[in-house]
């Protein structure tokens, strides 16, 4: 992957981490995004790259593509680009390669991880998921993930999207369930830090003997006494959430 | 809390961990266990203790007593132990002071964390919420604690319930979800690990800027293209289980 030119097209946060990383390893040379001040901002802070907030004028003779947008506006993106001999990659988790089928050599560079604004991330430690419309496409595309990190997996559509479903449960919804924690916490004046040597404990747990043999708690001991006590203090939808998970655990740890 | 005399009964995993981090700023005199053989492992493992299996037969002279067995033997436990002057605690989250009614110096010291036999633990990162029956006997209580940990709060018995549900949405039922997601990549071929990175940096945001700014994902952009898709792929009580806490994060995040 020695010099390979990159346009980016977006400018959020999985775009901005993405460009600042690449642009270590490759050239991004063109940044597009809809609001011209968001893609100026980004291209000034890589090292020779051009601002536009219009995709039919990126040159065509890059060797990445790299659409980084919402969801719903990947294929409308992808319909501007320039005719290209160039790979067009997304990065999106739910969207099938197929959206990408005005191109050639398509593929999709999927980073299983959150991005914010605010937060620095160590892109080395992200796990990357390759697709690519045919053997030497997603063997480029693999080039460019390993520039990035050294965790790179093939998936297909299928698989990625089975992957954004566990990403969702394991980071979207522990959130939700923190959120709440959280909540009670507060209510009887404790603050969110009494729950951090807990949740580093419950996580290293998990890793280490894998979270089925992590699971503890009033669920998998069946100790009704406990969980009645509990429901009975919780406002309704947590009561609903906690009857749920509770009779979840139980079924699978029979 | 010089050479304080305690006495531990129970010789699970809490007991254990709470008889060998006081092992080393006090002195623990006896264990009692009901399986003689669990007692004396323990008490082998600590500079200067007995073991026994009949907790009538304790020295009636300790400064502490601390019953760390399970919910529904602590009452039933407390009544065995000999008249004395000393202070008895449990160490549960939701059991309330007063099944320790028999006992005029009584409390509770709970660990705000999830103990395994297998893993170490580093006790002066624990959260200890403490009670106790009249002011004595609770700054008594606090400097056993303060050995132990430099996190030590207050909590009466319907607080303590509170953080121990806090606790079991924290932990519990984060592992669960995780054992979900697990389930979801082995059944696509990738390994647990790939979500380590993902779970770290969720974990840091919430603790960084709180879980309610944390949120991201499909549920709080009201994304129902892929809200749909992932309900459709899943199995029924996962669907129900992603259909509640969609719900529930959109409830919070209007």
């Amino acid at each position: 992957m020695e010099r390979g030119r990159i346009a980016i097209i977006g400018a959020g946060n999985v775009a901005t981490h993405l460009a600042r990383a690449l642009d270590r390893k490759a050239r991004v040379v063109q940044v597009c995004s809809r609001n011209i001040e968001h893609a100026a901002r980004l291209a000034s802070a890589l090292r020779d790259c051009k601002p536009t907030d219009d995709a039919s004028t990126l040159d065509a003779d890059c060797d990445y593509y790299i659409i980084s947008v919402c969801d719903d506006a990947i294929e409308p993106v992808s319909m501007t680009l320039p005719d290209t001999d160039g790979i067009v990659v997304h990065t999106s988790g739910s969207t099938p390669i197929d959206k990408l089928a005005r191109h050639q050599r398509r593929g999709v560079l999927y980073p299983l991880q959150t991005f914010s604004a605010a937060a620095e991330l160590d892109i080395q430690r992200v796990p990357f998921f390759i697709e690519g419309s045919d053997d030497g496409t997603r063997r480029k595309i693999k080039e460019l993930a390993q520039t990035l990190s050294p965790s790179v997996y093939e998936a297909d559509s299928e698989q990625r999207a089975a992957l954004h479903i566990a990403a969702v449960f394991a980071c979207n919804f522990t959130n939700h369930l923190l959120e709440i924690a959280v909540g009670i916490l507060h209510d009887n004046g404790y603050p969110l830090t009494v729950l951090q040597p807990l949740l580093e404990v419950t996580l290293h747990k998990a890793m280490l003997i894998g979270p089925h043999g992590a699971q503890t708690g009033p669920a998998v001991r069946r100790d009704m006494g406990v969980i009645n006590r509990h429901l009975s203090a919780l406002a309704s939808r947590q009561a609903e959430i906690y009857r749920l998970l509770t009779q979840s655990i139980m079924e699978r740890h029979k």
